[in-house]
């Protein structure tokens, strides 16, 4: 369904057990859950999903383990930048091995002030080796990563290959930054990462979002989703206020620590909590805390609804 | 002859081959040649070694082949810090396999802003998965890395493992904070990483350089701690302002393409230039008004001096 690279991703979360591998049955629960609650598709092992905090066997078994499972590849989105290119290509060329199209790419992100030709070489050495059928989403997210995807970057990867180049997740919470990427990249795929800006998005004719937010609140932003489609303006923005202030409440956290304790208070499973360092969790007072704002902003956690239509 | 942990070390440079990995002769010749100009040891794969360009695989490839090719183990101090614990430890392990004590560590750099209870972890855990015959050198490079070794989190190492937690890098240029390290924590061993800083640090107590332009003068370090232990200290001033000079003149460039170029330069080697992504090499007019700034300054390559002893 998702020939057109677009629509409510959620960024998810990863399970951790207590040793601190990926869980691998709650990822998949929670990856059917987020599908089930209007996902168009979900990212893992993104920011939100500690990518970085496993190394690339990890990564590779739990991919492996969620597609065997059933999870259908082409609604998955999956992070494979890494410092170097070697890990890069083989998360990519494993994610491709398992059928998944859409490659979340961040630039190497050790050294900062790289010049744009060096940039621009480690992507497209990446792009070198791999196959025609990957679409990467470059991933700009400068206050983590530490290096900006420029435009200069995105220009001259564009001109050397507009297909497998299809998209840009812009997670730098700059709205203009994200206006400026759809104005000038006709057919460049702009997912907003922060989800205050999933229907300036769409009105601009972005392709919608992936975001930390829709752990918790994909079923709304897809209402916001449906409503821009269908023309239905009023409704798209009331959504969109739920949506903006659950944000809201999260971005004032440690957002990753944030989302699993709510996660975990909602199914009862304490194990849901943990993060891997450098992250913490939550202390009891900040958890009951956060739920209580989550509660006054009217959200409640929801079990799945199997009989919801994800598409 | 490190048992005290301290010294002149050079941060070396990684040379690559065409197809981007690491070229094993030349950085074999490149230590040699490091160690008989003087160094008391050497690190390898830090951020001058383009560390993080490398994978796992790559860098135990490139660590066996130097150790086996008869460079000493105690003379290395070998970069390990990564992103997550899994790929720490096994560079880590395989480290003291091969005999080597001194790990320079990184802390996990992805995410920014992190709370020193989360570094803490990420340190103590690398901690738990190590041999008692190891030494952890932390590594504050905050410019870079994004990450800063704060000072309460060694405080709480330190408290841990007074012995294994034996030195620091520090890599800020901001030379009141390395005295502030060299004040607060007797018995750490603590580096500059500026070869600016060598003989401040040598008189407040502090351990040594491990320092990038001691790819190009370690010999002139070299003088500068020989004069400073036996008490010369016009002489050791004298050679100290070499050192700075030089490393002025490498600062104003990207300095792992700078140290590649010069060293291409002396040894009439071209392919000691590659660098790999997101660095690029120095374009050739550069490169020539580099060397000829090294050259008014008195720098000369000489080639490797075999009858030099380091100590």
């Amino acid at each position: 369904m998702n020939d057109r690279l677009a629509g409510i991703y959620a960024a998810s979360i990863t399970p951790v057990d207590e040793d601190g591998r990926v869980d691998v049955p709650r990822l998949l629960g929670h990856l059917r859950w987020l599908l089930q609650r209007g996902c168009h598709g979900v990212a893992v092992f993104g920011t939100t999903g500690e990518a970085t905090s496993f190394p690339v066997a990890e990564r590779r078994r739990a991919l492996e383990a969620v597609v065997e499972a059933g999870i259908d590849p082409q609604r998955l989105m999956v992070g494979v930048g890494c410092t170097n290119r070697d890990d890069t290509l083989e998360l990519a060329r494993h994610a491709r091995g398992l059928g998944v199209a859409d490659l979340l790419i961040l630039p190497p992100f050790f050294y900062k002030n790289v010049p744009d030709e060096g940039l621009y070489r480690a992507f497209a050495e990446v792009l070198d080796g791999l196959d025609d059928g990957a679409r990467l989403v470059l991933y700009h997210i400068p206050q983590v990563s530490g290096v900006p995807v420029t435009f200069p970057v995105i220009e001259r990867l564009r001109r050397r290959d507009p297909v497998r180049v299809a998209g840009i997740k812009d997670s730098s919470g700059d709205l203009g930054h994200t206006l400026r990427l759809i104005d000038s990249f006709p057919g460049l795929a702009v997912f907003s990462g922060s989800d205050r800006h999933l229907l300036d998005n769409l009105r601009r004719g972005g392709a919608g979002v992936i975001t930390a937010g829709n752990n918790l609140v994909a079923d709304w932003s897809r209402r916001v989703w449906d409503a821009h489609r269908a023309g239905r303006a009023a409704e798209a923005e009331s959504w969109m206020t739920k949506v903006a202030t659950v944000r809201a409440i999260l971005e004032s956290r440690p957002v990753v620590s944030a989302l699993k304790a709510v996660l975990a208070a909602g199914r009862g499973d304490p194990a849901l909590e943990r993060v891997r360092p450098p992250l913490v969790e939550l202390p009891a007072s900040a958890r009951e805390e956060l739920l209580a704002e989550l509660d006054a902003a009217g959200f409640s956690y929801e079990p799945a609804d199997f009989t919801a239509v994800a598409d």
